[in-house]
């Protein structure tokens, strides 16, 4: 794995010789490590983790591109890095600290003689950071993405009428788990029948029914890189409705596809399906975004949206998944996730997009 | 349900107005509505709620105590708000706001003429209304302590050579959901032979051996509040050691059992269970606290431990869990959760603490 830590202290503002990260996902971003609490402090001359004792062995043995550090008291270790290092101003991660968190670490920089810079900079470092995938995490997400597909591909056997949202959902999960997933990427989603026309549904207590839509948004993480898939199928005979919005939507997908590429801005490959859309009828039916980006979390920078200007580069992750819903009726959401290249993209779903009817 | 918007009002200080919380855990507990995202704001004459188009509909029908506000723009939504209601100054959840979100949030004030005070004061005073469960709080812990050892007890008859501590877990919480647990209360823990001498253990591929203590400690959530139990069963006929240990950390929990009523400090509770521990000789092999507040988050106050003098009283949920832990042989817990009462205890949990034998 590249020195991220290097780069980030490369990064770092005339104002501030450090930068402390505690948020879970960035900790991990830069040293490899898992854990619930810590505290990693870059400076320009090497990085510190601190740990409980929970933690101190494992750390040790697993954190890159660090020394790792036991606390029993915070505020005494943290102090004597500070001073050691002559530290004199830090910039804190302002999405991750809550106002009383910020408080305490301020209080123990103060101590020690240093001072904190309370802004979102260090964040928008990371993250520009973070928006570019290297090829190891590509394959997290793509093996997060094989995970999804499997089981997938084995819980739709199991539709039959009578069988809830809730419990499709439920194997998806078991599934994904036991085929040796960290978790799922976001409580997933399953909607039948009418419920497909809400973006935001929660799986309940409905069961399928002939004829209806089954709209499955999933997705499975593995090795803390998250998948994201959404597919509909039909079970049962789907009507002529249910078909035109099914092959508009099959369509406006692969023209969004179609326009990606480094270069393209957000709002272009936006465009791309929405227009189509609306051109076919359905215009005001597809009310979210086309997609966002992925990766650790499910939901990064960019945004694909109609408002963002912002323009694609190779390496950046982003999902596709344009959709109409006709409330009372029917939705409609096909979604995969790709890796923007410099002449296009590549698919990170293998699953077939043409509708299957059970 | 009380008021608790009312309550939570009167407590105000005088130096400010108005208090505003964005924890998804405080919000549920203020309007009993669920959200993944919304702003509460609670005045001396009234609360409102600001939520987007996904949840406007729900919460109109659903939040307690509350006038609901749909925003699309949350600066200009807001600043309507402050300037109707004359508000001066607002507390900010302190241990919910990040230092971005206050920034954003501090700006909205000041353009409406108001001002923002980032402190643990209403933490303090939320905190404080929290750790006295009401009996319909205490009847969701119930119930989630129910849908867990209906599980228990299903998945030990699972318990044969080879299978893992991973599999387990995962048929816990299939089951525990499946009956309609919303989820789990913490990632479960299921460990066994050596591993159970790790009281911060993590599920991993071992499988379950002849002669092996197997340590569950686990919990499902029902409507949003917690259940937290730990069993340890054997595999096969334990040894003396393990028999030994079993029977001191049995008795040592019933004695801390014994120690509960209204009126008690928690490192009495504790002491209770320790010094026992202690001087059976097993010394320093209890290395974690007796227990822990448990109610819509799996650890709330107070913290049952040696240095807390905090002095439980009638009404709170707190946990009960000594063990002794000796490195590379075994290790045992028993816990239960129960709430304090006026000359005692009631126990949440049902299952007998005497040791199955598999």
């Amino acid at each position: 794995m590249e020195n991220r830590i290097a780069t980030l202290a490369s990064l770092l503002p005339e104002e501030a010789d450090a930068a402390l990260i505690i948020s879970e996902v960035n900790r991990r971003y830069f040293t490899n490590f898992v854990s619930s609490l810590g505290y990693l402090l870059v400076t320009r001359n090497g990085a510190f983790l601190l740990v409980d004792s929970r933690y101190d062995e494992a750390a040790r043995l697993l954190a890159l591109d660090c020394t790792v550090l036991l606390f029993r008291n915070l505020s005494e270790t943290l102090q004597d890095v500070i001073t050691q290092q002559k530290l004199t101003c830090v910039l804190l991660e302002g999405s991750a600290f809550t106002l009383n968190e910020a408080e305490k670490i301020e209080g123990i920089f103060q101590k020690a003689g240093a001072s904190v810079i309370r802004s979102a900079l260090l964040d928008q470092l990371i993250g520009k950071m973070r928006i570019i995938k290297t090829s190891a995490e590509i394959e997290k997400m793509r093996s997060a993405q094989r995970l999804t597909e499997q089981a997938f591909t084995e819980t739709i056997q199991l539709i039959k009428e009578g069988v809830t949202e809730r419990e499709l959902a439920l194997e998806l999960e078991f599934r994904m788990r036991r085929a040796g997933a960290d978790g799922v990427s976001f409580d997933l989603i399953v909607l039948t029948g009418a419920h497909t026309s809400m973006p935001h549904g929660v799986p309940g207590y409905t069961p399928v029914q002939y004829g209806d839509f089954i709209l499955f948004d999933i997705g499975a993480t593995a090795d803390g890189y998250h998948s994201d898939m959404t597919r509909t199928v039909a079970y049962g005979k789907p009507d002529n409705v249910q078909k035109r919005v099914y092959r508009t939507v099959q369509t406006a997908q692969q023209l969004a596809l179609d326009a990606l590429h480094e270069g393209v801005s957000c709002h272009e490959a936006d465009a791309a399906a929405r227009s189509f859309i609306d051109a076919a009828g359905f215009d005001g039916k597809f009310g979210h975004s086309t997609g966002h980006g992925v990766g650790l979390e499910i939901h990064e920078a960019p945004s694909v949206s109609p408002r963002n200007d912002f323009v694609l580069r190779s390496g950046m992750v982003v999902t596709v998944e344009p959709g109409i819903y006709l409330p009372g009726k029917c939705g409609v959401r096909i979604e995969d996730m790709v890796v923007v290249t410099a002449d296009g993209y590549i698919n990170l779903a293998a699953l077939s997009k043409d509708l299957i009817e059970l």
